[in-house]
């Protein structure tokens, strides 16, 4: 029987949280010299733990059993936003960490730890996930540049770990499950402590572009104006109501970015350039509120004499998880955290997307205060962060015994 | 009997498009060498045509007559936008250089002519009417700097016929009369020839500012938004359909600037700055819709639990011009140009606002291509040009004749 130590899993977080820590928050950007001190620190621990760590080539940290048989892989990314919070991904790692120790304390081997690199984007969202389960290709990507202008290439070769990294094979592992906060408010509002994840949201981006005539805001009469804004207003607000009736539960909308040109108070706006993202758990859906938008920017394009042009410039499919994984989180659940625990889909993008395609793979979620991430004010209540570890272990005890 | 010359005002209006000419426009921005050689070329033009060319301490160039009774002023500027047209203001400054001429032909004395400095604002819109008027005290800007950093005191100077410059004063003039190109599509449109401007619009600027919730785009439900874009789109919808049932007919509004806050893909906007413009001729109109929008503002606020604050941050009253003034433009425009003049509102501010403030001042309209204006491509047909000058001249001739 498996026991995870609730003051060694917390001893660690804290330890790690140090590496790079600032206030409240941590700045671990990947690649970066406090993300690598992390991942270095990761490789000790891993190596304390009776795993060996191994480096693949596009900087991902994994922590291998001494076994023969598939192990199961545990898992996150503990790399942060620019200015990030001390959880994130990194509760996910540092419970595979615990739990493969108290695995082998328990006399059980056959976990596997991984610190998945850049997932926050660097220079690519989900960069190591994605290279390792071989959506992407590293030589792909080689000219990809940061924010500061550093190549990929050159930061990858001046990581000695990696000079001579070699693949990670894929059979190495049974199956991924990814603990990590959830990042918004579901959990926490309700009071509760776990969410197993069923389904990745999918996620379309329409490219919203107006073009309208740029004119002099006195002299041009209201009826001869063909102005940008107010006709992305009318599209937007014919959107959000259409939206409201036709979404799913789970739907979001959002338009994040917008551009107004020439943007001056005393001249008619000539285009307006904006994004708006759309995620679902349901394809179908996608495509039909995609669908929608553009079926309405036609109607408000006619109706406003502007020219409306829609197209989707980014498309990611959802990303259904394992059930018969998610059902051994779930009967964990039930026994540890009982009416405390619910099934949700994920809106937020993570490692086990792209590693789904490539085995079967599971997430748990742990509540988020106030729902806030991806800022230093992130938190997690010591308790929930215990308990998360305890489910997530529970339900690896059942995948290591051998079946009936 | 005035009769002014078509061939003469053409050719000066093209000499004058030399200058700075760049396609089929002009660059003359206020007080740089194009500017001040295009003024320099009137001031010979108008010791030419008989008068005293005077600059002002502003940098306003006066063509003033040899006579004792107050005359007439007729102009408007001649400097331009950064890529401005080539009739704008200088078309009521030739025509003036014109109508003097003509009139001195015709035996008549009592014609003034002006080209007021920084109309279009490099230093401070309107800058040479709205200080000769006594609205703005030169002493409070000699800080003020233009757009790559030149101080005003510094540029006025740097032009040696400013030095010493005295006041000119208001009582050499009885009446300013301004003919201006509309800048608007409404004269073209109709096939008409003249408008003859009855008030200037005044303007409020309500600034607005949406702060909501900023977050990240996946993991915030919708019912937990608290979206600042949305609350802007559904703020800036109310007000478009409740100004288009409250509006007068010549009640114009623009959202012309919007700014989104971080302004990206993936996380709810969580501020947005932008500015209404609303303008009418009517004071009780603007602070009306002013209100309302405030009120539609409470409302959305309420409804989105985001606070939206508006507040009017620049406000200008309407100028009424002068009737008796307006009345004999008009019975030369019935009798020059019949069924093909109208009484208008301008739309967009003139010299003439701060100088309607001191004495009676009317304007004139020619009609502008297709309404285009402040762009290379601006033009008025030749036989406008000339129509409009002729009215111009006409309603003059009435107020240098002795009464009855």
């Amino acid at each position: 029987m498996i026991k995870v130590n609730p003051a060694r899993l917390l001893e660690d977080l804290a330890a790690l949280r140090q590496i790079g820590g600032q206030g409240t928050g941590v700045v671990r950007e990947a690649f970066t010299a406090t993300d690598l001190e992390g991942r270095r620190w990761l490789a000790r621990r891993f190596t304390d733990a009776g795993l060996r760590p191994v480096w693949d080539p596009v900087g991902n940290l994994f922590g291998l059993p001494e076994t023969e048989k598939p192990a199961v892989l545990i898992g996150s990314h503990s790399d942060s936003q620019p200015e990030g919070g001390w959880l994130d991904g990194s509760y996910g790692v540092v419970c595979g960490l615990e739990i493969a120790r108290a695995a082998q304390e328990a006399g059980l081997q056959g976990i596997a730890v991984v610190s998945f690199a850049d997932e926050e984007g660097t220079f690519e969202p989900l960069l190591g996930s994605r290279v390792w389960s071989g959506e992407l290709a590293l030589s792909t990507l080689q000219d990809r540049t940061d924010r500061m202008g550093r190549k990929l290439a050159d930061t990858l070769a001046s990581v000695p770990e990696l000079r001579a990294a070699k693949q990670v094979p894929h059979q190495l592992f049974k199956a991924y499950i990814e603990a990590h906060i959830e990042q918004g408010p579901v959990l926490d509002d309700a009071g509760e402590a776990i969410g197993v994840v069923e389904t990745i949201v999918g996620m379309q981006h329409v490219e919203v572009v107006v073009v309208g005539d740029q004119n002099h805001a006195g002299t041009t009469p209201m009826d001869r104006r063909h102005d940008a804004v107010m006709s992305f207003v009318a599209f937007a607000h014919a959107v959000d109501e259409a939206f409201c009736s036709e979404a799913g539960p789970a739907t979001v909308w959002t338009f994040g970015r917008v551009n107004v040109t020439p943007n001056a108070t005393s001249i008619i706006p000539g285009r307006v350039d904006a994004m708006l993202q759309i995620r679902d758990p349901d394809q179908a859906r996608l495509n039909h509120l995609a669908a929608r938008a553009q079926m309405i920017a036609k109607g408000i394009s006619a109706k406003r004499s502007v020219e409306i042009r829609t197209q989707v410039v980014a498309e990611l499919p959802p990303a259904p998880l394992d059930a018969a994984l998610a059902g051994t989180l779930i009967a964990a659940a039930g026994r540890l955290a009982p009416g405390r625990w619910r099934r949700m889909v994920s809106g937020a993008l993570h490692d086990a997307v792209p590693v789904s395609r490539i085995m079967p793979s599971a997430m748990l979620f742990v509540p988020s205060i106030a729902g806030k991430s991806h800022c230093f004010e992130e938190d997690t209540r010591s308790e929930d962060l215990v308990q998360g570890c305890a489910v997530l272990s529970a339900a690896i005890e059942t995948l290591l015994l051998p079946g009936p």
